[in-house]
């Protein structure tokens, strides 16, 4: 926790933490951590797009190694646990192993990466899908808001954009990656957990509608003979909860509704809304899209008003290896505590690794569910058995 | 129509029809309404507030007057039959009396106001309010939007504000008021019928409502423990519209919403919205509100929102007077058309005039219902016929 608000003090804003990829705080976060896993007998390195990297030997040197890490970039005015604990955790169980001088039959490499939340270059995910083989070199030539290319901002940074080819890691030398990470959400807090097993990152797919009715005087239309476009998009949003009511994983969210004209004494003509549609299965999003779009249609046309319906976006489930959940449940067991698998509804860093390897995901309760704010919190205890969980993970992990 | 036409030509922008109350066009199509009144015999004079009123008398000189009349004022980028028709059609009526020397047992005014539409100033029926005895002198002090005071406005127009306390009539020297109106609304046409009786100006209440839910991810939080403002919202909406739906005369609308923090990706935390209520009987209005407000807090309690209701504006019904509603009813059917009652849902100078006199209003047919807007029109075939129903009601009219 000390090591958690050391890091939160390396920020681009004063009075508050902000720390954006390649920036001056990203740059003294990426030292002191450095320190941290020197001084705990690791060898370091800093790669080409700016990623920490501790490695902790295998007893067999050279050995494939398990990928432990997360993100130490943030958000705005962001909390201290997004990121940095996944990074801190994998750190000091590795310490743990270092300070018995225990070798497991793998390596292991701390990893901290620093462009996962996507604020000040218009991409994300940036230095994990580098690692996974999955850099585009078309991203180097994208600008922050000051008009700062990536390119020139890595080279800033100290780091060299012609070795990036170098960062991808084969298949052989690697054996898994494990991320620990606040969960972001309310659900562990609710069912009195410290820690809960990933099953898998949702998919998500996002539409965007529009309902086109007719505008006509409040006073003057009666009931029967309007087509009220805000009456049957209140009608569609209840349509949409419904059938992800309807699903146990499936949440659907109508985020945004613009009405208009959008006068007191004006019945809707038009009413435009979004849906975001995230299942940990892609074919249970797909099911539950295609429920959303034949009640809506239904509604549409009892309602007399015409639809247009497109996708704004769309993004696959990645589902968590089995290994990892068993291996992280056994562990979370191990202590005495229910397994609670839940999947995780934000993106991460493990999105773009399990393009290369398995990997595994658990989640630390948070306070209220809060993050992206300075309000994020997670206790001490919880802290505690979320490294003893890793450490159990480590000494049982093994890939079948 | 053709004069009609005429009285469209004075606006105030050019290439379309605007003519605000005080106005250079105004002015001109007060002078040439008052020009066609002379010519078919009436005694002309424009009182203290710009109304242009001429006079046709009794067989028995100095009798009581049965006022026609409506405005000629418009809104901006108007049509040209609201309130325009309502003079025109008194005017034609009486020009046809005049014209076969046929005189009645009272006096018949024909009367365009100048203030309905409310554009210029932030105040609205001033006119007909002073022909009421309900003139407030505080009036006179509000300013336009080029910061010219209704007083000063007055004088450029060429009247006396001095003068505006004698345009009160009493109640002995008015039998009753009676207005021509395009209807403004789909109903008639609906009906397939040219004109309506008008039993009633809609009261009207207006709320504001606000729902406070809980912002949250759309991916992270589990819908069994979403606090959603909008879906709240949107099931509010809905009771909104069933409670009008189950009440014949009651109206319902939801016109503006407001989501925030309205992204996509965020569970909507906070949903502003407005509903006008409206009923030709104030009780059925209350009675309709009772029920809104009690299937709302429902809702907010079921669904564990806060809620805040607030009332925005409030006017009674204006009930036409029973004299007026058979007579016309009559008139109606006397060219074989069947009598359509139905209330008015916008307001007009005869709610100002119902504190001094029975008012009545027939409803012309509208195309489309469209009105406050260039695409305003009425047929010729309809506009006869109310001319000549017009004429059978003066032909009948009795105050019992």
């Amino acid at each position: 926790m000390a090591r958690l608000d050391a890091l939160a003090q390396h920020s681009d804003e004063p009075g508050k933490l902000t720390r954006l990829y390649l920036s001056a705080a990203h740059k003294a976060a990426a030292e002191e951590l450095a320190g941290w896993m020197r001084e705990a007998g690791l060898t370091v390195s800093i790669d080409a797009l700016g990623t920490v990297l501790g490695r902790y030997e295998s007893a067999s040197p050279g050995a494939p190694a398990l990928l432990i890490g997360s993100h130490i970039d943030t958000v705005r005015d962001a909390g201290r646990y997004d990121g940095a604990l996944g990074v801190i955790a994998g750190l000091v169980a590795v310490e743990e192993l270092a300070k018995c001088g225990e070798n497991l039959p793998f390596a292991i490499e701390v990893v901290a990466f620093g462009d996962e939340e996507g604020v000040r270059f218009p991409t994300t995910l940036t230095s994990s899908r580098a690692l996974a083989g999955q850099f585009d070199p078309a991203v180097l030539d994208l600008c922050d808001a000051d008009g700062v290319s990536l390119r020139n901002a890595l080279t800033a940074f100290g780091c060299d954009p012609a070795a990036i080819a170098t960062i991808a890691r084969s298949r052989e030398q690697v054996l898994a990656y494990i991320e620990v990470h606040i969960e972001q959400g309310p659900v562990l807090e609710a069912a009195d957990l410290p820690v809960g097993v990933v099953t898998a990152i949702n998919g998500v797919r996002r539409l965007a509608v529009e309902v086109i009715g007719e505008a006509g005087h409040a006073g003057t239309v009666p009931m029967r003979l309007r087509r009220d476009a805000l009456a049957a998009a209140a009608e569609m949003a209840l349509a949409v909860e419904r059938a992800a009511n309807s699903s146990p994983d499936v949440l659907a969210t109508v985020g945004r509704m613009e009405v208009s004209p959008g006068a007191v004494n004006v019945i809707p003509g038009n009413v435009r809304f979004t849906i975001d549609i995230r299942s940990p299965e892609d074919k249970q999003r797909d099911a539950a899209t295609e429920e959303i779009v034949r009640s809506i249609r239904k509604i549409a046309a009892a309602r007399r008003v015409e639809l247009s319906i497109s996708t704004m976006h769309e993004a696959p489930a990645t589902a968590c290896a089995p290994v990892m959940i068993d291996t992280l449940t056994q562990a979370v067991q191990h202590f005495g505590l229910a397994p609670h698998l839940l999947p995780s509804g934000a993106g991460h860093d493990a999105m773009a690794i399990a393009r290369l390897c398995p990997v595994g995901m658990l989640f630390v309760r948070c306070a209220g569910g809060i993050s992206h704010n300075p309000k994020e919190a997670i206790s001490l205890q919880d802290a505690d058995i979320c490294v003893r969980i890793l450490l159990e993970f480590l000494r049982n992990f093994k890939l079948k």
